[in-house]
């Protein structure tokens, strides 16, 4: 178990840390940062509380700078790196009907240009992944060619990945809807397959575990994405109904547990397998860092449990064909209490033993609500 | 047919003449209402191109004015009634864990109150329902008690329903989710139902066609609280996914002519029936007036259709189990083409043959792009 | 938590030993009962391994016997008592338009007959309940008139209620759809409420899991049931898509914790609830008395898991609006494994520590597989 | 519009005149055929009252004959075509864990077999498409390893495909789930897609449209697949929930419109796409040759809705943004009454211009009611 724990590296978003909300309302919180800079230490913040999430993603342009250099030197001197670069093509006025598939060239080209702008960013951050989510889609039945849409998303895509460099990859998420309502041009993982397989190997699929439809079977998805050689990351968090953005494991930790051993048996632990783990939450209403604290405790603890899983025992039942034995042994991984062993784990590290009650002890919020008064807190919006 | 279709009569709601949109933007438009009057007009002129649009539903306090006699004689000048008052506490901070059901005495105190300055209102505008529709609802188990948040709702609702006039009413929505991600406190026709069971007669229930599980069987319920006396108003919109918010049967229109089906069959057309029909919509990306003109036609085509249903075949096939045949006929209606029909009705009462193209011809686009500059164009947050 | 623990008793449903499957195919396995006499074996051993199945429910006319009075001797010789008897108005020509809602009335009659004649069997098994699920429904828009089925549904109950002994109960059970296609009679939780309202105290609600649209919040309807004092019974099972009738807690364990959560906070386990909380699953392609025992564990494993809860700490995180703390003390419950003290438990009371392994090494199985040889396995049939 | 209805070709399946049911009850009806001969009888019945459905699927083993070319002539005789040989591997004992994915080399081997034996039938029919829908899946977490049976399904599929004739072609369909309730080895597009791209050029998806999660846009996969080359054939039917197998058209003939529209965008219809089209549905409860013709009815009747989309007209709406104008265009093709034209180009045939009503005056369906008596009905199982 504790190999497996050890390799654990998580991606945290910078905007977790900003506000977020539903179309109803954002509601604000005291101590939100204001700039990137109060983001990465935030971040930098869950790191030393858990020693799990080393890695901070970007989101361009709401994490924009000047000078990146000086910016990944900053999340270095607070121990953290700067991770994934996202792009953003959904809040400009151009991308009402679409970006990369949008039927005006001028449109697309400046989409495009967007992604190459990015790929500068990551060549300054040092950043290996350009991570595409698109809002394209339309909704209202005829309001768009779906073939036409699809080939046009083709060719941006290839552009793109023309400029991504030999150590850079180029990641495609897929999301069933919204805020797309009738049609979403990358709208499943068959679609992100077979879009970054025409591109070539550094292009791959995300997976964020909240966009799919109902009864999807997700680890099912990632079984098979990682047999395809196309699983390239995760943006981990939880639903119950759409896109809710939950807290990773909270709405079906049993679930999170079964995708966490399909990555293990599809080897996406291994060193060698350049699996990104992100999570991609909104706090809309639970305190921000603690929100991400426990996020990434979530995820080390399943994949603690998915680690215990007797693989021999498995199989056997398996071969045997006694299900409720082979099921039995499944659950049995699950339904073990990891929480003191990893408690164990934090403390031989030099680590909190309970990184929620660390935190709430450490006085960071006090300090930082104390200190961020006044400019705008950041947002979707910035 | 064209009993039925004299006596349609739709709400429209001031807000879909502002804008909408989701989480990730909201898009602008040229000629977007700053005023509660600009609302108004637009609805007015909805009503003028189709003869279907002559009440306007507020909201409070997006639509809030110092003197709402004068709104309304401003309204009936443009020849539209003011009708349904709808609530809103979902955008105040206080309202950040629930409103009407709040552990907080104070916070629901202040949200009956608004509730009591909504009835204040309706006494002034002669407006006859207090549309309730709640927010409230918790994010993650645990996080509030479902059984106490139930019964403070029901004390909340009883305070609020005795201060609801004789000739007025109090109309429960239900939606399944959104914002809330894991527990919505009104969610489902049976809470509704069994709600304002406990108020009295004059507390009733709204169904928006958009707040349902996906497979729920929509004209069931409409059948079913109409059976129990208890539909009061319908919030018409139409979805593929979530609470898309799009045009009423521009996802289904074969299910809308089934509610309409049992719209008819319930009596909901009766003179003393007492049901209101609301659009609630978001024109997120299409041009708001023509939107509102489509959805009301969209309404009338379908009942046309639903009128057309031959009940002595239909019941005949029932009788004789004959499946195809009672589906046939059902089909039938359908099927038939009603738009030449209801141009003549049209035709003969004045109004525009065409009413969408009779709108773009119209100028009026042209002259409220061209007037309304300046200020700040109403959307959700006013 | 040993208190509510020792106030779980779980009725299995005789049906669960005998053969079941999809349209597709209905697997048959050694030593499957041919008769109810040793269905009710098969019961009493999974109680004589759990202590926690102490009644087994009937279904007429699959378990139609001469003499109820011996079938009861027989089965409290083994230490068992006779439960709930399920009605069957699906598997008889007559009722392939309906039966409690059939538009012939002598189709009608013969079912209300049919449910008359359960009531007798009950006054010879010392039955409390009667449970009525009705496949009622119809396949076609059209096919049948949605508001006059529901008002003879109305009419056919109160008649069987109306024979219903003080000390029995009726207890109507909805479902989303299955068997019928697009129009079910009882489809949801208000509907049922509704229908039983109607008829009396001694109607109630059959909850079973499987039944709901995706997405569901189960346990806000076992809360809001509980607080309308309606919930009868449930039929636990567990589903990944439709009714799937897996073991209770096998697809997941969290939502069933959630449920147990509600049924303790709602009085569901006190000593004057009623409520009885039956298995209704379908060992498809798994071995059936394991199967049954596994089912019994979890629900006991749940409880265990929710008795946990510390209520006073929740309470207070609640009041503090603090949502990771409430959501955080509310894992704390599901996540500690209480199977060593359930273990001890059992020992405590003479029963095996593993009921799995001690079926396993009990001979029991063999022993069925060889005396059981000829005649016609049970399935839903017969 | 002519034109594409003239090549409308619609493939039939045998199995649909036989009975069909649920897992709770299979209805017989008088005139249900016995043997292979009598349900091509009916399907050539079909044929001749619609002039739409040329050709004959049959299923292997349920419809095994000593002499496949004595029943091809048989057909022929009566006018029709025998059309694609349909796989069973879903009602022997050996598959209750899998076919072609199962652990054990032995069942798999014969899983394999059966198909070779198929396309022994084939070669004898002259059928080109092999179509395998697989029930192959697990029930429970752990009772499978997902990506070995991915990797023994691929394996055992390239053996199959190995021995596919130059002019034949290896068809996978998916499906979300059912019979398999937790995890099923071909359950989307995405699956399929990568299945058959490995396989070769001669390896082609099924689309059966009611085996899809709520929410997928269906056309959107049509789309796709006939941009990638890789739609083989249809299964239509149409469902409200699960897999419902309702008459194609019946529960949103709007969907159907819309996936005809990318029929015809994608070239589905052109003289070289080789698309089949298939109806796949279940009768459980209507008349199964008026079923048939009311389906392949529904499917000419969209299609030449589809075809009347007026594509310049739609293309300058989206060009121009025109989100309503280009919804409005696609909506006048689907509301535009085309059965007064259908009545035409049937009579112009010399077919019959109601064929529902002219099957119901032929007295083929007493004459078969009174020739049938005797001998077992045709059903899944045979």
């Amino acid at each position: 178990m504790t190999d497996l724990v050890d390799r654990l590296a998580i991606e945290v978003p910078s905007w977790a840390f900003g506000n977020s909300g539903t179309r109803f309302k954002v509601f604000g919180s005291p101590g939100t940062p204001r700039t990137v800079q109060e983001k990465i230490a935030d971040a930098a913040m869950v790191h030393r509380m858990t020693g799990l999430a080393p890695v901070v993603a970007l989101h361009i342009p709401w994490d924009r700078v000047e000078d990146y250099g000086a910016l990944r030197s900053y999340a270095r001197d607070l121990g953290v790196e700067l991770g994934t670069i996202n792009s953003n093509t959904f809040q400009d006025d151009d991308y009402k009907f679409g970006s990369l598939t949008h039927l005006d060239p001028k449109v697309r080209r400046k989409a495009i240009d967007h992604h190459l702008a990015c790929i500068e960013i990551m060549n300054q951050t040092g950043s290996r992944d350009l991570k595409i989510w698109l809002a394209d889609g339309t909704n209202y039945p005829g309001q768009g060619d779906i073939r036409g849409r699809q080939d046009r998303l083709a060719d941006s895509l290839a552009t793109i990945y023309a400029q991504i460099g030999p150590q850079q990859r180029l990641v495609l998420e897929y999301k069933l809807f919204e805020p797309a309502m009738y049609m979403t041009d990358v709208p499943d993982w068959g679609t992100a397959y077979a879009q970054v397989s025409t591109l070539g190997e550094r292009a791959v699929v995300c997976l964020d575990t909240g966009h799919h439809a109902p009864g999807t079977n997700i680890e099912f998805i990632v079984a098979q994405l990682l047999r395809l050689g196309k699983l390239g990351s995760f943006d981990f968090n939880s639903r119950f109904y759409a896109d809710d953005d939950l807290i990773v494991g909270a709405a079906d930790p049993f679930q999170l547990f079964r995708i966490l051993v399909e990555v293990i048996r599809g080897g996406g632990l291994a060193a060698d397998s350049g699996l990104a783990l992100m999570l991609d939450q909104c706090h809309n209403i639970e305190a921000k860092i603690p929100g991400q604290i426990r996020s990434v405790l979530n995820v080390q603890e399943m994949l603690a449990r998915a680690a215990l899983l007797d693989i021999e025992s498995l199989t056997a039942a398996q071969e045997s064909g006694d299900v409720l034995t082979a099921n039995g042994v499944f659950m049995d991984a699950f339904y073990t209490d990891v929480r003191p062993r990893l408690a164990r784990w934090r403390a031989e590290r030099g680590l909190p033993e309970d990184p929620m009650a660390a935190y709430a002890a450490s006085g960071y919020q006090a300090r930082i609500e104390a200190e961020r008064v006044g400019g705008t807190q950041s947002s979707w919006g910035a």
